[in-house]
């Protein structure tokens, strides 16, 4: 069970070319979260920072807000048809006292691409914050935020070698030019972004006041709420945000940023912070 | 409730171009599905072709094989927060005889990004397919193959407006040049889908022998198996397949082929069925 896979491949194209060769694919595995021993949720993943994944599901989820509200976390039994042991049975033991709410009382499957799975109603959809990212004094210059998406890209180890995952980044906007905090890939965008919550999770940084994340797609509905459940202010992305994504930050008092590439790009919602 | 949405937004750029404007932004609404009454599923998805969505969502569940065993479908009241008719709730009433199997009694909550929510367990994710796609005796000329890309991209009208939504066209296999089948647009690229294949639904065109589906973005495992569902022989994408979507064409007999944007592509699986 690895984060990539190689494949055998066959390129054609139409100046003539016809050659088979290895290929690099983006790992793409289910795995079964259980809580407490009883099922959750499945969700499709790249291997790998499987523990953050988890943090971040159950802070996105409302199960926790703490890191330290799960006790224990290990990978149960299991094999792969290969006959190797399987790191896709994951059991995390809630510490006493913490109870999963009524809306995440089934387990559900959830795809690669998709990180809010597990809620009965529309109204349950809507979560709210306990961080209020409105009062947030952070501000950032053009050019910093113009930087963000090169300075993903290059960090993107998995993107380089499969040009086939979604990548996230926390930056410190106290930080002009500086490394992200954190970088994560995976099939699914909403995989990274749980990922680097569950790292902040761990690393106990919650509220993230003051950051920002930078996201190698779209911006749908549920990443902007992921961004405001962990209290960051700023989310930026290079390409578009959903209308539901927009109304969403609105509300929140968030700063959302699309299309950016570079040498410009569009502020959607909150554009005080952003400064030329 | 529109499939696209008005929004001031600022465009910033570092040569110090600094102007608010109007922008088209990508609809993006949650709809509850109820069946015969009884709440479903919640799925985030871009108003326009509901009844077709909830077919082809059925048919992926493996609630339905046909049209037929959906009575009726109907919004169901409610208002939106500006006091219009609401269009995100609907009931879909399943023939006499039809029951929704075990593995999709609970009312689960779906992502935009996200087609195969429902399902209770690790084995219940995997689905078999009524169809035998590995017989299909389809063949395409790779000069067809390349032309799909910018064929669906002439397609996209939200696209054009937005920047930022996902797009599927079925393309028939010998209609060479010939015109897609079918074009839909969502910010969910497996709601595309499942609009795409409710419609064929509707139009009793199971299975669908002879076909390609081309996609704007990555492959994912669900999006094979939806494919292989419907009984849709080849699938391509402008980008990057995940191991499991590659691994899940192999078993089916079905023909992927990635990183198609016009002068070559690369082919994954069963590459019998593309000839130069």
């Amino acid at each position: 069970m690895r984060a990539t896979t190689r494949r055998r491949v066959r390129r054609l194209s139409l100046d003539g070319t016809d050659r088979s060769g290895p290929d690099t694919l983006a790992g793409e595995q289910p795995m079964e979260i259980a809580l407490s021993g009883e099922p959750w949720v499945v969700t499709m993943r790249t291997p790998g920072h499987d523990f953050d994944l988890v943090l971040g599901l159950l802070h996105a989820e409302g199960v926790i807000v703490d890191a330290a509200e799960v006790a224990t976390m290990s990978y149960r039994g299991g094999v792969d048809p290969d006959g190797s042991r399987s790191f896709n049975h994951l059991d995390a033991r809630l510490a006493p006292g913490v109870v999963r709410p009524a809306s995440t009382e089934r387990a559900v499957y959830t795809s690669s691409s998709c990180g809010a799975c597990g809620t009965a109603s529309m109204e349950a959809v809507t979560k709210l914050s306990r961080f209020d990212v409105a009062t947030d004094p952070a501000e950032v210059a053009l050019a910093e935020v113009l930087g963000w998406p090169d300075r993903l890209r290059a960090r993107q180890e998995m993107f380089e070698r499969t040009g086939g995952v979604h990548a996230a980044a926390l930056f410190r906007l106290d930080d002009e030019g500086g490394d992200p905090l954190c970088v994560r890939e995976d099939v699914g965008r909403h995989n990274a972004v749980d990922k680097i919550i569950g790292w902040a999770l761990r690393e106990g940084l919650l509220p993230l006041r003051g950051t920002a994340l930078q996201l190698s797609g779209r911006i749908s509905f549920e990443l902007v709420q992921k961004a405001h459940l962990a209290g960051i202010p700023v989310v930026s992305a290079v390409s578009a945000p959903s209308s539901l994504a927009v109304e969403t930050a609105d509300e929140a008092g968030l700063t959302l940023i699309g299309f950016n590439r570079g040498r410009g790009c569009n502020v959607y919602t909150h554009d005080h912070r952003v400064h030329a």
